[in-house]
């Protein structure tokens, strides 16, 4: 299952303050059930490619609803096919060999 | 009309050359028909946004047909919604803007 | 203080698997004594701007360690300066406006 | 040597538009006298890493210039160090490959 990154900016807002819009966008992406998670420069989506595809749109959508007439969204997509992976066994598995 | 960057990453090839795999997701990408070109850096795309998000994917997917098990794909989408604008635009304003 | 997030990928290294790989760009980011967190597609920096570009260079060099002769490095940096911030708090507002 | 890509935004400005401030970065960059081109999505580099590291601390700032309180600088540095390559030296041989 592939792995995602997403951040969505709204540009030309007024305010250097993006938390409203941030949050607006974590609840359209709440209302598609993938699972996620949120880090402190954007969000982690763990799903099948469809799924994923689906979440950035909603994503992105809820960008304009702040009101901004532009909107930048960024995307990187880790597909590994040849194993079974997770976003927590990434995580894991170099903590490990790190030694922590 | 919304311009996006594509850059398509094959990993674990056991070649540092990817121009192969570059070409293979250009082929695939021009037979999706949307507006595009080439930077030394990923590939511009102009069109709506279902255009662009359907090229994306047949990029991503092309980027395993080089036989790779593991693709990483990045986009940032530029969506300005309040006034037209284009790929060509962007690059003039600046350019008469700097004195060009 | 502004903060990062970066991802070092080694290209060309005969295998799909990274976390070897990581794990080295690990170890050389804390040798720097940087503030960070690893998160499943890349690690978030907290610091001075010159404190940050250090760390960059540190892991992007690591990268080679791998024994790959190329190096993809992304970075994005968060800096505000109008307002105190931290990559904790950040992720704090939005959660606690979301409603969790 | 390396090639890189990136691209500035200023956040909270209150205009959509950017080029104002896209400009000033470009100005910012041609002091520093890298071997640069812009793309409508960000701007490319060429250089030794030392040299693309000035030109994205002059550029990050020159973000600010605009009045600004939060810039967002986003960079890919792709180094190659098995063989000597050059961005035009990219395009053209994927292009080749391609049928162009």
């Amino acid at each position: 299952m592939p792995i995602a990154f997403i951040t969505v900016v709204p540009l030309g807002t007024g305010s250097t303050s993006l938390s409203d819009a941030v949050a607006g966008v974590q609840r359209a992406l709440r209302a598609t059930g993938i699972k996620h998670e949120l880090t402190p420069m954007g969000t982690v989506l763990e799903g099948g490619l469809d799924q994923i595809f689906e979440a950035i749109r909603a994503m992105h959508e809820a960008g304009f609803d702040a009101g901004s007439g532009r909107v930048s969204t960024s995307i990187t997509i880790d597909d590994r096919r040849d194993k079974p992976t997770s976003a927590a066994h990434k995580v894991d598995v170099v903590k490990k060999k790190v030694g922590d």
